[in-house]
């Protein structure tokens, strides 16, 4: 402990003071009275896991961003020559540990489990502002369901959510990996380049229909196919109109007529749990980047600020699959929780939570006071009352009159040896000068009316 | 995906399925809410720590046991050379990470800061029953204050904690790292064998006095020595008793005055604030393991189930120093919550939190009343009440029931097609078997009086 470190962090992360986790810990809080009145139950998983449950899972480019953990002693020795340095990863979302704890658990558990999960995720990004390696995730999902009603509650969670938080213009966009096959298939795309179809069509939102276009033709997709594509994809609005237009030239492909029936369904349920029209939009180039949705996808964007989807998620059939054999149908969405904690804070939806220091200084006005001052402190706890005793004896009491203020804590009492001799007590509230002297036994009552 | 994978966690590692996430939740806010009514405040740090920060504060044993993060891409190839392959590790503790944030961010804290964490860190133990390799550590620290009243604080807030929760028969055992130098001074133990001789006698719960005297013996130190150090440490017991006898021996050194002068200050604060002299000791055989203390230090072990300590903590003056050139005074305790979750579920100390699902189950009677079960699960849910709706249409209404049953939801609501002609709506309250069919408008006044 001799040398001197600067002190760092890691690149990529963030520490989160007082003020900043009172805000965090309100909107958390309020996300996850959402979930339980949706009837969801916690789950946490590890933030170690091991690499063949993470990897594969995700696509290509996502599993070069899995922070990898170094293998131990002897073991490390002995992997040197093959190279297998790593044996274990950081949890990179939420969803496939979701996936390999159904498969571990589903003799015990109960179907549906509804189950939501909030624990942060590392991800090895290149360096840039407002990205970050570490962040949190906040997942819903519903597993052992197929229909579309779970995916309409999904959506109808993620909007009762986001009123709550008062996050004002926003959509949910819907869309159906089986439409984007038909449409594929429609625009005669080539099977094995749906996948990579999809990861260029993801990024509409940021390139635009024009930067979309010229991707696919620097893929080389043929002309043709990409002019029947964007025909289909631009496609986005009311649900009933825009179901209505597509399945002409989707319905007679098994896929496409699928997908029909699902998203009317969907977007009834949806409606019918109270989700009005005017913030939903069935969305034709809606793609989502991971590989293993399998049926409806959704995603929230807001208008204002503009930072990309506040939520996203979709329906996953065959993820589990892959842990247990059995093929278990699932649904869920992220709440892009990082994204709200910053839209809240921008938008000053949530001004008044933000209060993080006790309610009152009980101040020591001189060493030979200091038992007391301590004596009355717990008894201001034990009412439940926040109370912080100012430590170091000897300093004035102006001074301790000042900390109280600079730290926003709105109440003083002092007992000093006149007080204490007279059996009494002053309390001062900083915020209204008012000072008074009281008898010691009322101390509790008069707290409680000051608060 | 097409590969099927074995699920399994990576080893050392816990899901924690609904019913234990409901009692660590329970226990968890209860925590919090001790440390704001001490005046404690939030703070969350990444898990992701630069290696220079974590490593050389702890000691070399437990370097050895953090867990290193692999370099990335064209970097971890030009470190295969030199076999520098990682350049991050995981959070090992909570202290290290608060010292690098005061560090950080000294010009902007309000001094005392007062802080509370509850995260999880890794440690790359060997494996073994009921040792896990990622956990929750739950730390409170107070930095910016030299006085023992702070340390007095930390006790207090540890004895409200365990009150609170209602963990039996447990004391608090508290020495300081001063009398443990003046011990061995007057033992005429080597200053530079110091620290080795804290790690041996920090295992005195575990080996016993005889463990601890045949370990002196194997390492080699002198024979007389040890007989003065083990004539010194055996005393434990009642505060003001135990420093009398011991201050005969260590006053005449100054680490030996002030460690009495500052325990006696820290059991008289102590004990003002409420905590009662029999679950207190002064304990002279109480090293704790950790390089870093540098004043009074402490430990609460409870008698049944013996687990070892479920708080351990102390003062720590320097650590910050080694991140920012200038010392700054800090104190605080751990509060070991996986134990405090362990011995709460063994003893049964918290029963009625393990309620993980939602109130009110809709069922929905076929295909086309789901609309209707969706909408009075929407109205149900704006009136607070957790509810579910099944997803499921075309299952006999029986099933529905047994499913509510089976997951302990108390009450399911029908509207079959003769209800909704008539505006009424059927509510069974399973746990009475009690049924009534009343007018939805009164769905939820009848609803809150049955919960």
């Amino acid at each position: 402990m001799s040398q001197k470190i600067t002190a760092h962090r890691a690149p990529g992360t963030r520490d989160f003071l007082p003020e900043e986790m009172a805000l965090r810990n309100h909107i958390r809080s309020e996300i996850e009275s959402s979930f339980r009145l949706f009837g969801f139950q916690p789950l946490e998983t590890p933030a170690l896991e091991r690499l063949d449950v993470l990897t594969g899972k995700y696509g290509e480019e996502a599993d070069r961003l899995i922070f990898k953990i170094l293998k131990r002693g002897d073991e490390l020795e002995a992997s040197k020559a093959s190279g297998e340095l790593a044996d274990l990863g950081l949890r990179y979302d939420l969803t496939v540990p979701l996936a390999r704890v159904v498969a571990m658990n589903r003799g015990a558990l109960q179907f549906p489990f509804k189950r939501y999960q909030i624990q942060p995720v590392w991800r090895a990004e290149r360096q840039q502002k407002g990205r970050y390696r570490e962040f949190f995730q906040c997942d819903a999902d519903i597993v052992g369901v197929s229909s579309a009603s779970a995916d309409a509650e999904i959506i109808a969670l993620s909007d009762h959510i986001l009123q709550r938080l008062r996050i004002p213009r926003y959509r949910i966009h819907v869309n159906h990996r089986l439409m984007l096959q038909a449409i594929a298939a429609a625009a005669k795309i080539p099977g094995e380049r749906f996948l990579e179809m999809c990861a260029v069509i993801d990024k509409m939102d940021k390139i635009g229909m024009d930067g979309v276009l010229l991707e696919l033709q620097n893929k080389r997709f043929e002309r043709g196919s990409i002019e029947r594509l964007m025909g289909m994809l631009h496609l986005s609005g009311d649900p009933d109109e825009i179901l209505e237009r597509v399945a002409q030239d989707v319905n007679r492909m098994p896929e496409g007529a699928t997908a029909v029936n699902e998203l009317r369904r969907l977007f009834d349920d949806v409606q019918a749990m109270g989700v009005p029209l005017e913030r939903l939009s069935c969305t034709l180039h809606l793609a989502r980047g991971l590989d293993y949705y399998t049926g409806p996808i959704f995603e929230t964007l807001i208008e204002e600020p503009r930072i990309g989807s506040i939520t996203g998620g979709g329906r996953y059939d065959r993820l589990i699959g892959v842990f247990c054999g059995e093929d278990i149908p699932a649904t869920g969405t992220s709440i892009g929780i990082e994204r709200i904690f910053d839209v809240v804070r921008e938008l000053n939806l949530a001004d008044a939570v933000t209060e993080v220091s006790p309610r009152v200084l009980v101040a020591v006005f001189s060493e030979e006071t200091r038992g007391e001052a301590m004596k009355i402190t717990a008894e201001i706890r034990r009412a439940g009352i926040s109370a912080e005793v100012f430590f170091e004896s000897g300093k004035k009491l102006g001074r301790q009159f000042a900390y109280a203020d600079k730290k926003r804590i709105p109440i003083v009492i002092v007992a000093g040896p006149d007080e204490i001799r007279s059996g009494s007590v002053t309390i001062k509230n900083l915020k209204t000068s008012r000072q008074q002297t009281i008898a010691r036994a009322d101390l509790i009552m008069t707290l409680s009316q000051e608060i």
